[in-house]
């Protein structure tokens, strides 16, 4: 059934309408099941079969760069987005010519090249880690002697869960590091001395209202994020601080959707009225692993925030549900399924991918502690 | 994936399996989205295409009778279960001699036909309305000599939403009454005159453990449940009791799965030392309409609870997130979907049915008031 707005403020897709989406993993998955409780359908765009195709009312699988598959995608869709930042310019391109690409590419050529998200940032006068563009071997060197040891040489483009990365310690040969992360445009960052990693998730619509749940604290392992809890552990200041952050970074993309913004929280020496100071060291412009834990432990989840907000919709509630302790299940953590459904407080989501390989995302488990 | 078993107690299904359900309406739809989160796939079967079609791995549009379909259907599933209790016995007896069904056929056999149904509850020693058996004008007349007027006329089978039942009152010709129903099977019931109705949705698994949620307080428009508030307003000791009595129901069914017992709040006289009496309507074996406030509202939802129970695995938490109020949307009140998602409290749900008709469940949003 395709119903009438029911407002002026008419919306981009209204229920019955079919939106598609870039990407097959959990979180295509996880916005499909979202969009399914609003009775918007969802066709899957990717070039290999995944999570998210089992619960699409349609999937193609082909390659980014195939336009006759796009252009018949595109045909039967109000609106698209995407569930990773690596789309290819020219994806989003060809398909911003054909109808709304939210959030907006813009935003993705931003947060896709580290150079530029820095640059954007520093440009909105939020802090960064101290950072120098590399190109070679040469520029490297002088990065080095400037930013000092250790220093991170980090690939400008296709980095995540510490992908694309290297450290740079006292006796690392330089020309071996650059040339190991394939002579590609890298930038070279200072380490910053956190004491926490926390994100904000937050929301945009396209008429500016702005919506966040708490501040989460994250917890790596492996360079993969194990844990979120939520609160964050930080001054009542700082999480407001970190809010109005991850704001200014949405009005400044005029963004449109839902986005992360990783920061890092560093204590500051006892002389600052502020505990921490806190510096970014990420946007994901997209629904994001540290928000996971909204579809059990908050009003609306960060995944139906996002639908709603492509679709023009009006933002829901982020109120949470009590005090947040989310995990992923990685590689064969999963085998633990009935475990840990065994234990009470635990909301169980397991994605169904084929193989549970060493250090992939195969589930999470969110607990809501009174 | 298939994943092994966690614990001893093996599970009917695991992560990677295909479960079946019987019917395609709204509540099929929202047990194939709770299965999904726990990688259970979904076949439905139905003799039309419903809600529950566009979310479903897998569908069959077959009449209930179809043994070359139902046969198909059983050998891609793991079990079988249902989102209505009409389905015919025959159905229920033809998978059951291949797979388990549940929640066990039994139970469908005694919430199909009111008069089963009272007596097994008088025979649990829960309280019923009285009740005669009626079969023709002749045993009606006398039980209406019995039981008074106003009382009510109901078909044993197939009543739902008001259908099958008529109200004798002063002056109804008791012939054309009863040829009114069809000349079916019918019962007589004395009228229960009600303060509340209330509900309570449980859920038993097949260890024995059983878990409800807060008792619900339904309100109806037209016979048609328009609104469920929880916790109901009545005396802690009468919500305690009606956990009680869905509880004596379910272990005296042998019961695997979410059931809905509904129940009338009959206030007492002053002498009683309780001020409301607890009167059983209407078991349902099934997930159920005043239930659907536990997808926003508690941290498991009835649908996955429905799966865990049938699947094998432990039943999660029934902890309620705050004092609820869902609202059925009902024929047009669908068309103010985007004012009712603006309210930012609401958590809307819309399922997809091609046409508003009068009458007919479109959606319906939860409340959390805090």
């Amino acid at each position: 059934m395709t119903l009438p707005c029911g407002a002026p403020n008419s919306s981009l897709a209204v229920p019955g309408d079919t939106i598609g989406i870039l990407g097959s993993g959990q979180l295509g998955r996880m916005l499909a099941l979202a969009a399914a409780r609003l009775d918007l359908k969802v066709h899957i765009f990717a070039p290999e079969i995944g999570p998210a195709n089992e619960v699409a009312s349609v999937f193609t699988v082909a390659a980014y760069e195939d336009e006759a598959a796009l252009s018949a995608f595109a045909a039967g869709i109000k609106l698209v987005t995407y569930e990773f930042e690596n789309v290819p310019a020219g994806t989003a391109q060809f398909l911003g010519a054909r109808l709304p690409v939210l959030p907006p590419p813009a935003a993705l050529a931003t947060s896709q090249d580290r150079l530029l998200e820095k640059q954007f940032l520093n440009g909105l006068g939020i802090e960064t880690a101290p950072f120098i563009e590399v190109n070679d071997a040469g520029s490297l060197a002088r990065a080095v002697a400037q930013l000092g040891r250790p220093s991170i040489l980090k690939t400008r483009r296709f980095g995540y869960d510490g992908k694309g990365q290297v450290m740079i310690r006292e006796g690392s040969d330089l020309a071996v590091t650059y040339r190991s992360t394939g002579s590609v445009p890298c930038i070279l960052e200072g380490v910053v001395p956190f004491t926490r990693e926390v994100s904000v998730i937050g929301a945009r619509s396209s008429d500016g209202d702005f919506t966040a749940w708490d501040v989460c604290e994250n917890q790596h392992e492996n360079h993969i994020l194990a844990k979120t809890l939520v609160p964050a552990e930080i001054e009542p200041e700082s999480a407001d601080e970190a809010i109005a952050i991850a704001r200014k970074i949405a009005e400044g993309l005029d963004y449109v959707g839902v986005l992360a913004v990783e920061m890092f929280a560093v204590e500051q020496d006892t002389s600052q009225d502020r505990r921490e100071q806190l510096i970014v060291n990420e946007i994901a412009p997209r629904v994001h692993n540290s928000g996971h834990w909204t579809i059990d432990g908050a009003r609306t989840c960060q995944f139906e925030q996002h639908i709603r907000a492509i679709c023009g919709w009006p933002l829901g509630s982020t109120v949470r549900h009590g005090r947040i302790e989310m995990c992923n299940l990685i590689g064969d953590q999963i085998q633990d399924w009935r475990k840990l459904a065994g234990e009470r407080d635990n909301a169980v989501h397991i994605y169904g991918k084929e193989e549970a390989r060493p250090g992939r995302k195969m589930g999470h488990i969110t607990r809501i502690i009174d």
